[in-house]
């Protein structure tokens, strides 16, 4: 079969690869037919992630067709279609017990990092019981791929974490794929005001079409003034971090008002100056989290009812094949204006 | 009457004043029957507290007897036997309606702050009905001394704000009075594991009579280590920091396990370096908060009960006009085996 | 002044009382702008509520403006446009420090049951501080009658008890004013379907503009049939009781899923048969409460921001001296389609 | 093997029965080491309990030794010391996603119930990495065999569902076997006052030795008027029903306070009259429960730290093949002063 390969820091092929087996009994064997390119693959292919090995397949989003179940696979069987978590957890250790399935001893982000991933026409799924979810046949699959990782990681690490509640208000600094996806996700929760503030103009006016109630270019450096300004100099309710820098986790910390909760979602490479000399007495919470993929249920229902425009977030579209000319669209993604790439198979 | 007065830094003197009049309707006079020192206090004669000026009565923890009532206060008569929250609260601003009474718009740390405190044979408790718990005369008027801002700062900033559970494994950073508070209220819930971790073996070994399953002396720099092994290598679930350097915070995020909780109690001077490049991932909740006493109906109802050993604190006794020795005393904690200093008036 | 009495059962009118004074220091008296009529005063009429008396002027929702405030009250000043709430809170006792203001030991529902109430042209307001909330001069009038009682009431009793969330699906038995206030604060929380259950179809067609995704008429006794069938056999998430007899009890009870929650509104006059031979293994919960007007900030907030459509509940508007008609027509509330009475002053 | 059958109302014989095997690759075999007997098995014996039909090997509860596991086991292997759930748990279907193993839609109470039991040499135990937990050598087993169903049921059901808090005051209203767990297990919150309601002063007095703070007899039919004055005549935070017929269910909603929980844990066979005429404004929380064993982990947690005497409650001894003697003790409890019986193979 035909997949996406990382060859080493800056290199990467669509290339043949042999099509994966059953390894063991929990297993599935899923045909891709839709999947999409994450930020975290582009780190990847920059060397920035130690745990990928050359020659790794990439890609931990997408849906397809269960081909081949192990004989202990019962919630599903070949022909069903399903959505592939981009966590994959066994169901049984002491951390999947308490739902946070990011830390499963047995699994966690594997697909596309220590095992082959979605990014090819096949893919092996370790624990598909739990790993899988089996959805409708009506229900749109370009919608579903974003299900696959960045609907719930702004759900469960911005909007969750944050704990958005009706009549607050609400900051998300960053305003690429991730803090899209929390902003669409606040929504259900009804917050009074949702100021997205980033330093691209085009991506603010994504975010007014997507229900901001407010935008922020925080390209002169005033961002909090202006927040504070929108505020009544009290600050927001919640601040999530969508981008992973110093600089906008400075603009989280800045903005948050008495009580208030900050909602970390940005993969960091670095540490962060926390000014606890002011904010001790602040009673704050700050909150930290790899997505655990507990709300793909909830999340799945509100798309089947309408409440959440999933599809809202793709802007490009792909056919498989087309998989290195995607990777160059999104790897440009200023430029392109891109946000997520959609690729089909056949 | 005789009080306790900030002179500039490293000036005090207990010396005349004039005793407080009513100066609002919903005020109360309060005869001071016994009165503690608080870590703050010397903080302040350091001259690091600026909103404190020179002139001030100090101290914001204490019980007595109400001597006068404002003529819109109903939940209290004169005679009543009193606690004195050191959190004034006028409990019904946006803040106290929330039960976030630290940081009330008409209220919060102002006693031996922002006007006169408790370390003088009269105090002026503003908004009486809500900053003055009556309390009954059975009472042991020591234990209550401890219900000012000590106990319920462990309780809230600590052992609430963290989480603690039944079958959980706590760390508490820092064996000092406000260390050790936290150290009796988390029992509460009935933790497995109460590791106490702190420089001095005296302290420790306090912690161990009150509770602690484990202690650690951090003195050689691998406290770490030590938490870890006694951890299986998961690290705890709560990690409190009772101390407000960066050298203990730093303790509490190295020992923190997926999923865990740092609650901070210490009064931070300077920023801290959080490390966010290991812990966005890592699902933890970290918490700051200036204590709003809103629990303490609840401690008193357990020293009642016999289930708060709130007592225990206290190290050192005096009368209320030997003022001037306890702060020396006080000033010298480790060296005089000092945890609370109690003073007593008549 | 003018103002609407009881008269004893069946006896009401429009009549000269005594203009009200300040009778203590945290009290304010009130001018009546607007104000309504609730079902409880239909109740009263009937001499169904014993604890009020003969001579009373009933009422407790409306907005109007401050003309008088107690030596204590300081967070409302003379000319302040004002919201009542229906629940007048010390905001100092056991009950209210908990937020459970409805059981205030110095308040509570009084307004119009055991004090004179809000039909009239004056009020007295206990306890002014917190019992009024402030309203910006730009919010319209109309939405904030509907903000005293009858949203916080189908919010708090109804959605917040019953933990209504994102994808759920719920059912409210009864379209009435409460029913429908549920209606219109569940979709906060943004669940998946909303079934309103009635006998009349002209309130479930109302029920629809409003946000219902279904409505089921159970005049042929069907009801249960058909919510199951509309849940895949599995019940509801949420049943919402909003009528106040055992026949809509039973409802809820036969329509909960395992695991979900029944949020008694309505006022019973009567016990109700509880099936626990079948619920006790079932996993629910079910929550009663009298409204607490806690949310009413956060209620204030969304109306501000425009989440919150308050004035649809408004189906008939009166002068205020036209309190006699209204009551008729409210009192025949079925053939008038009438929801809520508005009666407006001068 | 030998094992204890069901032959009907009022029929139980110990006989052979086929050593049963592996059906599914999920599937363990269990040797039996310690078993008991649940009040539940009494009530199938009357033949009270459709689903269970002759020839079932009755029993829920007990430990032993992983004899045999299906391909699909990975958590544990032959020779592994296991505790049995009471509860058996797929681990995948929507309701063991939410912590909801009770209703299960591929276990649930199956064992001893539709499929053969624990009070026998052997056992097969489906969704074995679900339902059984692997267990230190160290442990006293007969502590663990109070784990399989009486100590999580009163601590889900009673304690958790109450939300005991510290400083609460709690009524459990039965003090059989999994009235006791609930007493036990509440003792992790640290409520102030502990009151147990029972007719027999036997377990009363046992109560008082668990750690009950007050014990009322119920025999006159005064236990409310007790109750209350034992709490300032305000009624009980906690109210927990672990008896199941209306007379105990009364008590409980007749002591409970505004604001408090009746949490109920009793097997009720008929409906009880809900007093909603008055507790409709009364603010009260009802749960219902069949245990999850979602706190299992917990609870051994405590055990292994000394926090939970669960031995207590084993009053009576038996060898494995004096299942029918065991019986006939358990069978007349009151008489034979009998909480648990515990049955010891080989």
């Amino acid at each position: 079969m035909k997949a996406l390969v990382y060859n080493g820091p800056g290199k990467r092929s669509w290339q043949d690869k042999p099509k994966p087996e059953l390894q063991a009994p929990t297993d599935a064997i899923v045909r891709i037919t839709k999947t999409t390119i994450c930020g975290t693959d582009l780190h990847i292919l920059k060397g920035d992630v130690a745990s990928v090995k050359v020659g790794r397949i990439l890609g931990h989003e997408g849906v397809g067709v269960v081909e081949e179940v192990g004989s202990a696979v019962s919630a599903l069987k070949v022909r069903d279609r399903v959505l592939i978590s981009c966590i994959t957890s066994c169901g049984r250790c002491e951390a999947c017990k308490k739902g946070m399935y990011s830390h499963c001893e047995n699994g966690g982000w594997i697909l596309g990092n220590t095992i082959d991933g979605t990014q090819a026409e096949y893919v092996r799924v370790p624990y598909a019981d739990n790993s899988l979810y089996a959805v409708p046949k009506a229900l749109d699959e370009d919608a579903l791929v974003m299900l696959s990782d960045i609907l719930p990681t702004g759900f469960e690490c911005g909007v969750l974490n944050g704990e958005v509640k009706p009549g607050d208000k609400v900051a998300i600094v960053g305003s690429g794929p991730v803090g899209l996806a929390a902003l669409l996700t606040a929504q259900f929760y009804s917050p009074a005001e949702l100021i997205l503030i980033d330093l691209d103009d085009n991506r603010l006016a994504v975010a007014k079409s997507f229900g901001a109630t407010a935008t922020v270019n925080s390209g002169d450096g005033n961002a909090v003034e202006k927040v504070m300004a929108l505020t009544g100099n009290k600050g927001v309710d919640v601040a999530i971090e969508a981008v992973g820098i110093p600089g906008t986790f400075d603009i989280c910390q800045d903005i948050v008002a008495a009580g208030g909760h900050i909602a970390n979602v940005g993969v960091h490479g670095k540490p962060v100056s926390l000014k606890l000399e002011k904010l001790w007495a602040h009673n704050i919470t700050l909150t930290t989290r790899l997505v655990d993929t507990v709300t793909t249920p909830m999340l799945l229902k509100n798309v089947v009812a309408g409440k959440l425009q999933a599809k809202k977030l793709i802007t490009h579209k792909f056919r498989l094949d087309e998989m290195m000319k995607a990777y160059d669209t999104f790897g440009n993604a200023a430029r392109e204006k891109a946000l997520k790439v959609l690729l089909t198979a056949g």
